[in-house]
């Protein structure tokens, strides 16, 4: 059954109207569906309503509810990444892959090999496009809470917003004194994971020392050098997975 | 260090000529190297070579031997993808990243549910693609052994060559009854692992049937639908990093 975004939702609400028009044009242009037809409805919070649309119009979709069911979050760990901007389709796909596995919040942020900080309006831009990633990769994979996704930040405010006590914090580094991956999770299987991916050239030194010096673990992830996009989805995979 | 591919090294060889054109117009129009400068090169088989570059011409690049090494194959376990052939830019996706994890071998299958298979002609092309894309992986994420591309066949050709005694066979799988992916794998952490990944859609009960009657376990990879990139690299992921 197609699977549509829609924030507001409530079980008290019998009738209501869709009108985002991203939304709306999938429903009734791209997909072509009737008044009669089913549908599902999620609001990114772990609601999942079934409806019957009434009136299909240009603008907007009038539905009736059907069902409703509102989850908990699952999950045995929360996985924060925390991810130098790449280049601008790379992130999507980090984005996009994490959403499938499951991440909890995603932090975007500025490092100093990073090539270009955005500015103010290719910020906004950005955000609506990663919330529209992070919308669509969710209703494909079925999942109902949607993954927090931070405004880009410089690396040191996110070190400092997530270096709290009971947290994981691990830095996959190129250089220096590392365990393996595995052996850094051991032990800790319910844990509150953050994970930093650093730029292509990797972090400085300085940079690296500094979440060390924070309490993070530094790892290997294995012989090669991994791609940014690579290395994120790797550690985001083996968290959900291990 | 720029590094290029070669397929005949040898310690032996002090003075030779690169003719690949591919590598030959990186070398000299993408990167402008001149003569004098230093690079490296690899064959796919272990060997890393450092030569001098003493003669740089449009067609060809003649070079003189500075170091040479021969690596062993690394990898504590040996890990065999075999995935259900999806749209043409997504299995280029799929061997870059399991290429830069580390997977072994990659047995791309037609399926019940794939939509189209390659016409030969189409099939040719298509393996002159992944081996460049091979290549390009390789040589970025500076990997010395280059894994195999199978040429695509059905999945029954490939379950009949692949369930063989020693192998953990591991299909995730959307319905029926499965296990944590960490369950399967548990205790057997030197092995050799293959790995079954379905179309859209996943395999037919038949199909995943079949090869859990061959020994496969059957395994849950989460609570969300994965794409079948995502579950390609996810699982080759967690068999690196395990």
């Amino acid at each position: 059954m197609h699977r549509f975004y829609s924030p507001s939702l409530s079980p008290h609400q019998k009738h209501f109207r869709l009108e985002d028009p991203q939304e709306v044009n999938h429903l009734s242009r791209v997909l072509r569906l009737h008044s009669g037809d089913e549908c599902e409805l999620i609001n990114g919070c772990g609601a999942l309503a079934r409806v019957r649309l009434i009136t299909v119009a240009k603008q907007w979709v009038d539905v009736e509810l059907v069902a409703y069911s509102q989850s908990s979050p699952t999950g045995r760990s929360r996985i924060t990444l925390v991810c130098a901007l790449p280049k601008k389709s790379v992130f999507d796909d980090i984005i996009e892959k994490c959403t499938e596995l499951g991440v909890d919040e995603i932090v975007p942020v500025i490092t100093e090999r990073t090539e270009v900080a955005p500015s103010n309006d290719a910020a906004g831009r950005m955000n609506a496009r990663f919330k529209s990633v992070v919308i669509s990769a969710s209703k494909q994979c079925k999942r109902l809470w949607f993954p927090r996704i931070h405004p880009v930040i410089p690396l040191e405010t996110a070190v400092e917003m997530l270096a709290r006590d009971g947290k994981t914090l691990v830095i996959p580094w190129l250089g220096g004194e590392r365990v393996f991956l595995h052996d850094a999770l051991r032990g800790r299987p319910d844990g509150e994971y953050v994970f930093f991916i650093g730029p292509e050239g990797d972090f400085t030194s300085r940079e690296a020392d500094d979440l060390v010096n924070r309490g993070a673990i530094a790892v290997s992830l294995g012989d090669t050098v991994l791609r940014i996009e690579t290395a994120a989805i790797a550690v985001v995979a083996y968290a959900r997975l291990a």
